[in-house]
Formats: C-alpha cells, structure tokens, sequence
C-alpha cells in the first residue's frame, strides 16, 4: 500500500517542530486555525465557521478552505522529513466540491508517496455541523524538501 | 487569439457589481485585499504585505497567494456573465513558482477561453517591490456560471 | 460516504453501453487498452506492455498511462449518467509518481463526487508485474455530463 | 518578464539530442506525431488526424492531445537543462476546452519559469483546419531535472 497515514501521534520532537513552525504562520493565526492533528505522514488542521473568513454568500471563502488544506498537505509531508530541512509547496490542485458551510471546516492533508525530493499529499476538506461530516473540497499536491535549510 | 482581456474598463454596472460582491467577502476584508482592476475578463487583486497574511520564514502564505489568485480568477469570469447569475469555482491548480515577498503582491485573473456553462481562466500572481515585478505564482481555474441565483 | 464505488458490476445495458462507446474510440484500439471492469462509479482499464507505448527509456509514457486514467475516469462517471446523455473530460490533474514499468498497467477511474453537471474522479494507474502492483500516477479529474447528445 | 521563449531555434546538439530522444518514443511513433520546433524553452509538436487517434465521437482523444502536450512541455524544459541529465514530468494539469477536430493537432510547450531541479511550463494545443487555428486545450506541467542519468 502506498497511503503512509499512521494513526498513532508522531514523536513529541516531529509535533513540537509542526506546532512551533505553525504558530509562527501569521496567517493560520489570523484565520483562526488550529493543528488537531499530528500523526506521520497525515495532519489536520480545524477552522472555525466566522464572517472573516467568508465568501460573498456567507460559506467559507475556498481560499480558506484551500489555506488550510495546503498547509495540511504541507505538515503532513513534513513529518516524514529529516531533521534539519524544510518544507515548500510546490504546486496543488483542489476541487471545490460543495459549498463549504457548518460549525467549522477540518482539512486532512495525507502523504500518497513519500520521495526524497518530492512528496504527493492527498488534499480532503470536510465541512462539520454538528455529528455531520460532508467532503466539500478534495486535491492533490506536490511538497519538495528543501535541505540544508532549517525552519525556524 | 482567445484570450479575452480588455485593456478597457467593465461597464460601470458591472464594476459596480463585482465591488458589491467582493465586499461581502469576509475573507478578502480579514487580509486587507483591495480590487484594483476590473476590465472585461481580467480582474486585478492586490495584498500588501503584513504580518497577518504570512508563511513561517515571513514571506506571503501560498494560501493568501492562491485566496486572492482564486478571486481575481472567479471575478474576471464574472464580468463575462449575463445578469442574473453567479459564479462559482470548479477548480484550480496553481504552482508557487518563488517565494512571494515584497510590498504587495498582485494577482492577475484572465479569461482564456468563455463559456455559457464553464469558463477557464489563468491566474498570475507577481510581488511587487518599488518597480520590480516578479512572477510568483501560475495557474489555471475551471468556473461555472450558475443560473437563476444571484450574487447578492 | 463520499466515495461511489460499487464493488458488484453495473447493470448489463450500462457495460454494453460503455464497453461500445469503448470500442469506438480508435486510440484505446490503436494503444491496445482493454475494459476489465464496469462498476457504478468504478471503472478498469488495463494496457499490455509494448514497445508502441513507451517513452525514451523504455518505460510507458506518460501519456499511455494518462489516456487510459482519463478514460477510466470517463466511463467510471458515465455509468452514474442518464440515459441519452454523454461525457466530456473538462480537465485533469495527475502526478508520475514513479516510472511506469512491468508487465502491464492498470487504471482505476472512481467517482468521488457524483453531480448532476459536474462528476469529479479520482484516478490512480498502477504497473503490474506478476503478483505486485505498485501506484504510478495518482491524480483528479473533473467531467460534464452532456445531456441531449446520447454517446453513439 | 520571465517566459523564455526564443523565437530562434536551439542550437544544433540540442537539437539532435531532443530529436534522437524523441525517436525513441514508441508511442510518439506509434500515433504519428512529429516534432516540427525545437527552440530554447519551446518546443511544438504535430499530429495528424487519422482514426488511430480518435475517442468515440471521431474527435481527437484527449489522451491523444494531452501526450503530445506532455512530450512538447518535457522537451521544452529540457532545451534548457545542462547535458547529462535528463528529464521527467512531475505532474501536468490540462483542461479540455473545446472538441479537438481539423486536419491535425499542434501541441506547444514553453517553459514558464525554468529552475535546476524543478521546471515549470505551459501547454497549449491548437486544432488546425487550413488556416484556422483553434486553442482546443491548455494546461500547466512541472518538470524535474535529473542529475546524473543522461537521456539515452
């Protein structure tokens, strides 16, 4: 199989650099993001329904949905990572598949097929209300690892 | 050619339309992104730098890149619209082509070819520092016009 | 559930349906593709190796191994369709996640997201050699369903 | 402005050496296509219409276009690689936007933004009847550059 989704946590050292790198994204911040989960090769990252993050009708604007959603893919790939490298979008695609509206948006990034320079993530963003989970956009996405190149 | 991109301005009620639409979107208010061009598909976006719309090295966030790219895309499909209708994105993929840093960056949505049900646009984004413009980000953006439901 | 994939067969007149529809296309012919398996919302093609379908390196080139995941994707959405209705690939996205190569390939088209206009896939292909199947290109499509215009 | 299109032709051994790879393409062989330019960071390819190429309606098959529009891409960024290496495709996105018919399909590759490991390019292809061309599909591809492994 080629999913590399664990479902145990990933090692205390592999969180803490996610969250510290995280916590310095200004816009996660200021979006209202929040990390929920961080497991090898698979993150996901919670956004609570709000007008700042809104499109023209009210749901939540696909740019937040697709925000959140590469940041996952982005974390998800970077627990597989060495130490001592870091982690850069190279491209994504994402399908807005149904209008993204409820409590909040959740977004699973999870590694397709690790490489050494390249790595593939899956792309899912459910919309919550309540016991309810709807996938409302999905994608695939390339990550390169940059070496010799710390983030921090 | 097919490119569809007036050098000219929308019609004023067309203009005033896309402004209207595009205040309502929460998301562009909380990034602080302005409408800089609206001409008869091609919509112009752009976000100054600030703290609230970064990545964790500090450069621009790939999702405020594409979040802004996604609207000047969906707009500039827009302005090709008849009366009446609204516009939704299928989908889009863009590159990250350069880590996006400057004053501002500047995201360019172009119709490449029209349709009455789907419209395929091209989205740029360049950042702009004092006289310099560097392409930062490449895509493309499938739209559907949806009947009998107005943007409002 | 967000995936449409039936594990039991689709009804005869959709397999006649589509396996004619097949049949008409002079590339899948030319290519030597075969359908071998016609489910609701699951379509198989598999593709024999041959030096007429390799790149420079002997591998299966890129664009063998798309052309039967768009096809797979195609049909896997058509056997969702309505009657008298017919299929358009808008677009595609898929990554070469390693070089294809055995003794044949197999594409496997799902629905993901099953519309009354737009149908959206996923697509993965992947080389076949004795017992071991190993994932080649990974990638997401979308396709319009034509209505007034039966495929014949 | 960062498209590195020449409108002159690549030097002499760059031209043998993208020629001789592409003649040893089976399946560019098998379908019919020609390179008809070869310049630095663009490259065109041709292919006739003929009922090998078809999908069920007599159009071309959109494997047909995108392979060709795969092969003009790789080949366009690998005017610009150093000698020795070689080229592969990452990942390519393409949206069919109109029914490809005419006398033949030219399919053409530029090289957007050209990198050392990481090349990105756009794809256009033209259906021609006479003198009319038509952009029937358009995408965007990413290219790796190969240390190490001469194409050959």
């Amino acid at each position: 199989m080629t999913e590399q989704t664990g479902r145990e946590q990933a090692a205390p050292e592999v969180r803490e650099r996610i969250q510290a790198s995280f916590d310095r994204q200004g816009l996660m911040r200021h979006l209202g993001a929040r990390l929920i989960r961080i497991a090898p090769g698979s993150v996901h990252i919670a956004l609570a329904a709000r007008p700042e993050v809104t499109q023209q009708n009210g749901y939540f604007h696909a740019g937040a949905t697709s925000a959140i959603a590469d940041t996952a893919g982005g974390y998800a790939a970077f627990t597989l990572f060495p130490e001592g490298t870091s982690v850069l979008t190279v491209e994504y695609k994402i399908n807005l598949l149904a209008p993204a509206e409820g409590d909040r948006i959740e977004a699973e990034g999870t590694v397709l097929r690790p490489g050494r320079t390249l790595t593939v993530c899956r792309l899912e963003v459910f919309a919550v209300r309540g016991d309810r989970r709807k996938l409302v956009a999905a994608g695939q996405q390339t990550l390169i690892c940059v070496e010799g190149r710390p983030d921090q």
